[in-house]
């Protein structure tokens, strides 16, 4: 038969994305375009034990749950997130989701009516691009610089458009990294309490601050810890995809009890429930005495912070001497613009045709500021997969600016 | 500050069902209103295991998978199918889900624009209701019988209505427990098929048809497996929540691959994809020499088939001599038509007092034509909570008739 899909729907069919991801099927094919944490650093032995101890407890972690999620996990955020980033939010404002991509899809299904003003980072994630074109948002890029978006560009935008919503990620932004200064947090925070603009701060990544010099580096507060009253203009996103293990399927939206309630309604709806039994595992791990939290993302930001560095020398090779970049101080990703001329996915063609994949910049803006740019991961390759994906890009650039 | 949710996301705030769930959690609480599984069945052992194997066996089950979900588990489902249901679908046909509700969820929302037309049975599960509701379907409900929907008035609907979908569950219809006879189902099928109509159709708990004397029947064919080229008009859901357990959260949706596809791009976008680790415990346990699905399904059924029957004992009990029901082969529910006068959200006020819920038929309608019906599990409530359940809903029948 002829089938007649929902006009928005389309779009998303067309996305070169899912091209990418057919190709990295191949196992001789490198990936530097994923968000994908290393796999020989998952805590594989304590979750083995979890799990055993979880399924052996109790028959009930097989049961269908409370849409909300597990409520002893809940109660553990709240606690870490009072340890470690001054963040006062009781588990009834926590609502746990599968991974922070729901988190947002819930959100904006709920907040986003088609043609209302959405602002984002310009350039912002692929996924929260889609998920803001399929409910009909009219998206609006806010411009930034190396300490996060520019407060005047933001104000004057808020006034234009009276926009219901800011997406931002002050810790190290996908996919450009940057970390937003202080000063700028405050600012951005200040402008939307004075508009009533709700933010929503994706905080996935974090976590993954790399030392500098041998030491961890104080982290910044998030927007929604610099708040007079927690969780009143903030909700705050993330999920342990990148800290423990992404098929745990567990991230997390907290926030006003009034926010949580209707997204825990349209999770109810979308799914009933994230998995009962991965928040048990999760949780069993957490709670664990054999298991240390603290050290193991330290263990995680040092061996990031490496295969990084490895990266950043790889590209003082002669192909990139004209791209521009800056090193982040953590996150996944390291943007690069290249060299004049080169585009980003005229570059992906022919790296794919090498065998290697990242993330053309044009994926990661409305408009087309970011086509000259390219996004390159390096949590997931390996030393030796991370050396040869480099190669093979560099030797695509040269032939591109051996022909111009 | 002040919220400014989407204008349909209001709806779904004021939903029953959650207060009801929100009494179920206190221990004393017995529920009838659900849709669980008894977790007494649960192969707790052969899961445990199979934890422990795939946990050991390969780093990988950790990390991210594809958005269609696990390739060995859905072919083991294209085998099964091939095996036990008529139906021949290749793998690349099949998406798997965060249980049959995402899967509906998914379809509704790629498919269906705001204003479009939706056949739905009457009266039909409240979770699908919502979803329509919130993606501001034109909700059209179609009458039925003993029997299924009656081909005419479903002609008569689509003649004037021009309806791009037909949302149906001929094994054992949520809340009714109807099933569909042979000729119903190809009539119906024949009718959506002339007119270009796509039927989803929900087998959720098509796999629980209780023995008769002692003998299992015969399974009716399901409507995908009667079509001439299979998933053409049909798009097939279902879940393992119903015959394994839950908390792995792994449903399906099976058709053709243009309609899978969209569901694959709208799932990237919603959740990237379900748990790869609950999809690997899973095909583990069905791909295990020492579990046998099979048998694992027998014995649900003949304990089911008992409450069940323990369910129609107390329902000969007087309080219910004006009620009228029809005891379902298979299923989660009986549905029961209050004695004339009863309303089922007036005795379920009366009842929740008496610390025992049911849902009550207007959650099922979108009219008010199941204003006098209610809708009883039998399947979670171990049989002393069934007698106790029963005996208090009894009580609250009995002090309405009184006054009456």
């Amino acid at each position: 038969m002829q089938y007649s899909f929902a006009s928005r729907a389309q779009a998303l069919l067309s996305s070169p994305l899912r091209s990418i991801r057919e190709l990295a099927k191949r196992d001789s094919f490198i990936s530097l375009a994923e968000e994908l944490p290393a796999e020989e650093l998952f805590p594989l032995p304590s979750l083995a034990e979890a799990a055993s101890s979880v399924l052996n407890a109790d028959r009930r972690s097989l049961q269908y749950g409370e849409a909300e999620g597990y409520g002893p996990l809940r109660e553990w955020l709240s606690r870490d997130w009072s340890r470690r980033k001054k963040l006062n939010m009781s588990p009834e404002q926590i609502l746990l989701t599968t991974g922070t991509q729901q988190a947002l899809d819930l959100l904006i299904r709920g907040y986003v009516d088609p043609g209302d003003s959405v602002l984002v980072e310009n350039p912002t994630s692929p996924g929260l691009l889609q998920v803001l074109r399929l409910q009909g948002a009219h998206i609006i890029p806010v411009e930034g610089d190396c300490n996060g978006i520019l407060p005047d560009s933001l104000e004057t935008l808020i006034e234009a458009n009276h926009p219901k919503l800011l997406l931002a990620a002050p810790n190290f932004t996908n996919p450009t990294g940057v970390l937003w200064s202080l000063e700028r947090r405050k600012e951005v925070l200040r402008l939307c309490e004075a508009h009533d603009v709700l933010i929503v701060e994706d905080d996935s990544v974090g976590d993954l601050y790399f030392p500098q010099g041998g030491i961890s580096p104080p982290q910044l507060p998030s927007l929604i810890s610099l708040e007079e009253k927690q969780g009143d203009h903030v909700l705050y996103v993330g999920s342990f995809s990148k800290t423990v293990a992404p098929a745990l399927r567990t991230g997390w939206a907290v926030g006003n009890r009034q926010i949580i309630e209707m997204m825990t309604a349209i999770k109810q709806m979308a799914d009933w429930q994230s998995s009962l039994l991965n928040q048990r595992l999760l949780h069993h791990l957490l709670d664990s005495k054999h298991f240390n939290y603290d050290e193991h993302i330290l263990m995680l930001n040092r061996e990031y912070g490496t295969r990084l560095k490895l990266m950043v020398e790889l590209l003082k090779r002669n192909a990139w001497k004209d791209a521009a970049y800056k090193v982040p101080s953590g996150g996944m990703f390291l943007w690069v613009t290249l060299p004049a001329g080169l585009n980003g996915d005229a570059l992906l063609r022919g790296s794919l045709l090498k065998g290697v994949g990242f993330l053309p910049g044009s994926m990661c803006s409305p408009g087309d500021e970011a086509n000259e740019s390219i996004r390159l991961n390096f949590t997931h390759p390996g030393r030796d997969e991370l050396l040869l994906g480099m190669n093979l890009i560099s030797e695509a650039v040269m032939e591109f600016t051996a022909r111009s």
